[in-house]
């Protein structure tokens, strides 16, 4: 990867590892970017220009060539995170022919009646696509733990179940990108408060966000053990300080980059013979 | 609407009506713009703000609003014709949070036991939501006419299920803009050959665009019976002049105002209790 203004690798400082707590990232920190905002946007648009011709090679090498390779973008975090940013501003850069977005709410009656797992299968991406998950199955241990919406040895037998599955994900070619926003409480209250002060923003607000919010220190909690329980080598998590939104979105895509990066995806050979269809054409 | 460069309603010259010829349209023509290159540019990159923005009433009306309006562009146009630079360009300047992509291939054998509209009915938008058909059921009717997939009586049967689909859709609230994007035999080649020469873009050629393109004159015939059988009130064509790329992105990206703009959304009202909710956060 070019350097970008990182001074460090976003995808091995932000990522869960051995020894990470929670407690110790600074929602209002930047960690392993040296620049401000100013220099934050212009990046985000020239990252923009990469990762869209990234993302044409990767779907071009699943079209033509044999390449199975996809990458998947599982956002979480608290209300007002910030996670429709990180669509709008960084995934929408991206070629929408390519990208495969799903926002996962409230399981509907015929989704409760299967696994949990079942709704998120349907969704994963196809190889040659950057998928994302707003929200995931991530929420069936995060709100289905604080809510006890399932009995507690079925909440701890989706840890196990979540790896499994992830595993097999990986197995078959997906890089998959976790990441948690994470803005702080008082960040949280100011983020809602101005959707109340807005007209134009009343209708992403929800009574039920208040709610949701007086159990910020079980929310919390649950996320410690999906951190705890979930952070694989083959789908690590991410923790992405989120009370600066153009730190938040810089890191994101420069995750996404480093995942498409590595997967490094080339121009597929012709299956056909070049100069027989020029003649071809050109007779025409 | 403003005029935004337009000496006429886009909406207007390009449709489809009375007398209709598509003889009569120059696919290098800029009907009803008087700018160039430069200025059209100019004018995409404001009417992508424009348009972003209501998109984002449009989905707002219908989450907590009774609105039940959406937007479907259906895109046709031969190999080349820029179906895919329309996607990326025009609607790729919208929030991927509100907008629905179905690109048509070939029907699996699955979608071949169902009648030809069943695949298209499940990918019709949701309220709030602008949906693009990259092919349609159209070629049903375009393919399956010139390559005779189906019989005659079956072909012809079509038209008139095409007219009392579209009325159901449009009566549900949902805006139709169909587009035929027009290019000259002769600018195909070019963009077939650039395919050709560019080993970054050979995945993009397929042998079989040559075979399609040798039947030229028997499509040109099929889009014909199309815009006589199918340019209703509910739903109009509009044939699109192409060999501009600038033009044709610029021209759908104003009929797609238009057809927003006419919705007009307004931003819903609170369903809750402003005041209340501001003290229950303060309280938090």
């Amino acid at each position: 990867m070019g350097n970008r203004g990182w001074t460090d690798e976003a995808s091995e400082i932000l990522r869960v590892g051995e020894g990470f707590r929670l407690s110790d990232v600074d929602p209002g920190s930047h960690p392993g970017y040296a620049g401000g905002k100013k220099s934050a946007e212009k990046e985000l648009a020239v990252g923009i220009e990469a990762l869209s011709e990234l993302q044409e090679r990767l779907f071009a090498a699943s079209r033509t060539g044999d390449a199975k390779d996809a990458v998947l973008l599982v956002l979480q975090g608290m209300d007002s995170a910030g996670k429709g940013g990180i669509v709008r501003h960084v995934v929408g850069g991206v070629d929408p022919q390519g990208v495969e977005l799903a926002a996962f709410k409230a399981p509907t009656k015929e989704e409760l009646e299967h696994d949990f797992l079942w709704r998120i299968e349907k969704r994963l991406p196809q190889p040659g696509f950057i998928g994302v998950f707003d929200r995931s199955h991530y929420e069936d241990v995060l709100v289905g733990k604080v809510r006890a919406l399932a009995p507690a040895d079925e909440i701890e037998r989706r840890y196990d179940a979540i790896n499994a599955f992830e595993a097999r994900v990986a197995a078959s070619g997906t890089r998959i990108v976790k990441v948690m926003l994470h803005i702080s409480r008082e960040e949280q209250k100011e983020r809602l408060m101005e959707r109340l002060e807005r007209p134009d923003k009343h209708w992403k607000y929800n009574p039920g966000d208040v709610d949701e919010r007086m159990l910020w220190p079980q929310y919390m909690a649950a996320y410690r053990t999906v951190f705890e329980r979930t952070s694989t080598e083959a789908a690590p998590w991410h923790v992405v300080p989120a009370n600066s939104k153009w730190y938040a979105r810089l890191a994101v895509q420069e995750l996404l980059l480093t995942a498409v990066e590595d997967i490094d995806p080339q121009w597929p050979a012709a299956g056909f013979d070049v100069e027989a269809e020029k003649k071809r054409l050109a007779a025409t």
